[in-house]
């Protein structure tokens, strides 16, 4: 046994974890407790709005990146449109308004203007101002199609925040693309929430549910709605990623009109698109424990943690050359690793570390340096093992590789466990009466069935289903035959 | 002489340059015409805001990932502030809030609530706010320094805009740090002054005069700024980056203290700088000429435009043919290419892509496919020379790498060539009455003297002077002995 291992056994259930309600006692406490001291986000004095940490940021910034590379890679631009609307632009299409209005910021005054004469709104999704805009760039087929995405902020007043989750003000990326044929911007909607679904799964290792999306939960002004739904450690569903085929809705509202091959004027069909900041919540609420946060390697700002061992001067300095012999080919692997070399016990940086999700922990203690060798401790299984000093920068890039997949198996195993299937409402009622979980139920597809079940049920909603398969059996709730076979589940 | 080089000779002078107004004729107008006309950027219906569209943004993103790299490499990290500042807390700096409440925008309704209890304004810049929330963040000298980043919008409600120069909304960096000694926090501002410095010569190709403003000139809320100053082609200056040292004025008002090491509490040393799309204005005015935009290849979305050259379908395939034969390898030099097969004369084609300002064209034709070579044009030189296909890929990097060189050489000689230096008022009065740009003189420092040559020069002002240097000589204005040699100019 290595000094290392006698230390972290004694400061297991340090400060750090201390510092967190259990997962297992209150969910939602535990996800604010690790937001905060995990330094990811915080509550800020500007009422529902959130400031995201470095750390957070980072996690982001890699999200970002890994989408942006997707999309570029199959021939869409970014570009970047006004933050304000005025009110007579946005009011043009009549289910959009009504669906935005009650969650606008207004701006009513500036500078030595004062009062203004129309209200702008703070952008709550920009659909009517790049509508407007893109119009005036779309003349003829050959215009077509314009594929448009823009990385900013929007608000949307809340009355109840939950940080990342659902802000007054977060971050996204808006697609919005112009085709001239309806079924080429539906194939767009498909690559898109193709995209998204690798982005969740390949990047976030978050298995997530792809489908289409109920007439009721349909995106205001869309002709329909498609969405990656996740399911959080809670059973609780996340929807992480909508993308909708606006049909000719918005291009008829605006003009958005072009030229065909015969010479005649037609309007565009058009699609919008977004995932924002909330997928960080994804990434926490999907993986976490009772220590914290688990990162997936392909996410994480830090990568590895190095955490040296030492009782004094001397020793740090020996432990300090050892780390310098390797550090070097390690980092050569593009392995994004730190060496805590903080005042503090080694436990307490432990607890740090775990509590921030770090996927690999390197110790380095006295006797490590005389036998030319490391531990090696994984965030999910915590099991430590001795590697020489000469493999280690093999063993962490394969371990990695190693822990990215295991934490996607890890929530697609949870996430079958709690996946199940009814034939009639009373089971979904009683189903969803003592636990949570996504449940498959045959449904008529009609507005009434489904509202009946969000009523008994005190809030389950349908995430989403295949548009292309089968129902089979009859509606859970009026026993007609069913048209579509849905997931239901409670969600954030 | 190939086929190319006619079509090109009977084209010159086509659609795309009759639309630009020429550089000598109106500065101001051949500006507007290119940014709208290369497809840069437009004004929206939504006032003062402007929309960025996907080539001027391709441009801006390659700027922040420069600059994103110089910071993150000496150990800066991004994160993510409110959009919206309580007027109470922009108000508690004094000097801070009288600078930007002109420039206000403010919410002062939001969704259901209706009408707020405090107006918010749209953050101008962001130390108020980030002041605010980062002092939760730092409890002791070892939480210091924090250097922060945060790319965002922000917005000036301006009375007289220009596009990319002074718009009411623009996106920017804000770098804000927080240091536990002067002398520290004094060093980022000149560490900053030298990235924005870099930045401008070795990505944008733009020199710039980097020193520190004066008193009236300096960021409202500052001790001193410092600033990097560009000079465009009509000889005006423009302010593309500044770097503030804010002491503890901003600390004082928002009390961002610490614990040091006699275990007393102090105020912390703050910074901030910032450098906006105001730099995609500078490349376009500081390289462009009567035929457009000239961009340097590291900022160039398209580095080498190929204009295919045939007569019909036969000829078409063994152009395109040809130029697969070299097209990966060219790629492979990780060279950005693409090529034009739009319809339209190449003629056309020549003068659409010199327009954007693309560094290199390489014409393919069927003389040239036969001689298995291709025809390269450089943007600036504009001479002709046959390449052969097999060297084709090391010549255009070769000559990409010459042409950033050569770009920065013009521009620089272009500033020298129109700086100058004067020892009384009456010859600056003189000079600017009949033309442009720097003119070194001696200054005493004294508000009344800089006031009275803006006065008499019609808003020429001091851009920035080297602390560091001796001023010799006399004051222009009053004679009194000199502090300071300084820049003066008309600017933007």
């Amino acid at each position: 046994m290595t000094e290392s291992t006698v230390m972290t056994d004694t400061n297991q259930g340090g400060e750090f974890v201390k510092d967190i309600t259990r997962m297992s006692v209150d969910f939602d406490r535990w996800y604010t407790d690790v937001v905060r001291k995990a330094e990811l986000a915080d509550y800020t004095p500007v009422r529902g709005c959130m400031v995201i940490r470095p750390y957070g940021f980072a996690i982001w910034e890699r999200i970002q990146r890994a989408f942006d590379d997707m999309i570029k890679a199959s021939g869409h631009e970014n570009a970047y449109f006004p933050l304000l609307i005025p009110e007579e632009l946005l009011a043009r299409e009549a289910e959009h308004v009504e669906g935005f209005t009650p969650e606008v910021a207004w701006v009513t005054e500036a500078g030595k203007h004062g009062k203004l004469d129309q209200r702008l709104a703070i952008r709550p999704t920009s659909e009517t101002i790049i509508g407007e805009v893109m119009r005036r760039y779309i003349h003829s087929h050959r215009d077509l199609p314009q594929l448009i995405n823009q990385w900013c902020n929007v608000m949307r007043w809340e009355m109840r925040t939950r940080i990342f989750l659902r802000t007054s003000e977060f971050l996204w990326q808006e697609g919005h693309t112009f085709h001239a044929h309806a079924g080429e911007a539906q194939a767009e909607v498909d690559l898109i929430l193709e995209y998204y679904r690798q982005l969740s799964e390949d990047w976030m290792a978050v298995p997530v549910l792809t489908g289409q999306k109920s007439e009721s939960e349909k995106f205001a002004g869309a002709v329909y709605s498609r969405s990656t739904e996740a399911m959080m450690r809670d059973g609780l569903a996340l929807q992480t990623g909508t993308s909708h085929y606006l049909g000719q809705n918005f291009s008829g509202a605006y003009d958005i009109s072009f030229t065909n091959q015969a010479n005649q004027r037609e309007l565009c069909h058009t699609t919008s698109w977004g995932i924002s900041t909330r997928q960080v919540g994804a990434v926490i609420m999907a993986h976490g424990d009772d220590a914290g946060l688990i990162l997936p390697p392909k996410l994480a700002p830090i990568q590895v943690i190095v955490v040296p061992i030492f009782r004094d001067a001397a020793g740090r300095e020996q432990v300090e050359s050892f780390i310098d012999t390797w550090r070097e080919r390690v980092e050569g692997e593009a392995i994004r690793l730190r060496v805590d070399w903080s005042d503090g016990r080694p436990g307490e940086k432990f607890n740090r570390w775990e509590l921030k999700g770090v996927p690999i922990r390197v110790e380095v203690g006295p006797r490590d340096v005389e036998a030319r060798q490391v531990t090696v401790v994984d965030r999910l299984t915590r099991e430590k093992r001795p590697v020489p000093a000469a493999a280690l920068h093999e063993v962490l890039r394969d371990e990695l590789v190693r822990f990215q997949k295991a934490l996607f198996e890890r929530a697609l195993e949870y996430m079958r466990a709690n996946t199940f299937e009814v034939a009639k409402l009373a089971e979904l009622v009683a189903h969803f009466r003592e636990r949570a979980g996504f449940v498959w139920a045959p449904w008529c597809e009609s507005a009434e069935c489904e509202a009946r079940v969000k009523e008994e049920t005190g809030g389950v909603t349908i995430r989403n289903f295949d548009p292309a398969a089968e129902a089979g059996g009859d509606c859970l709730v009026c026993g007609r035959p069913a048209v579509r076979k849905v997931a239901f589940a409670r969600a954030y």
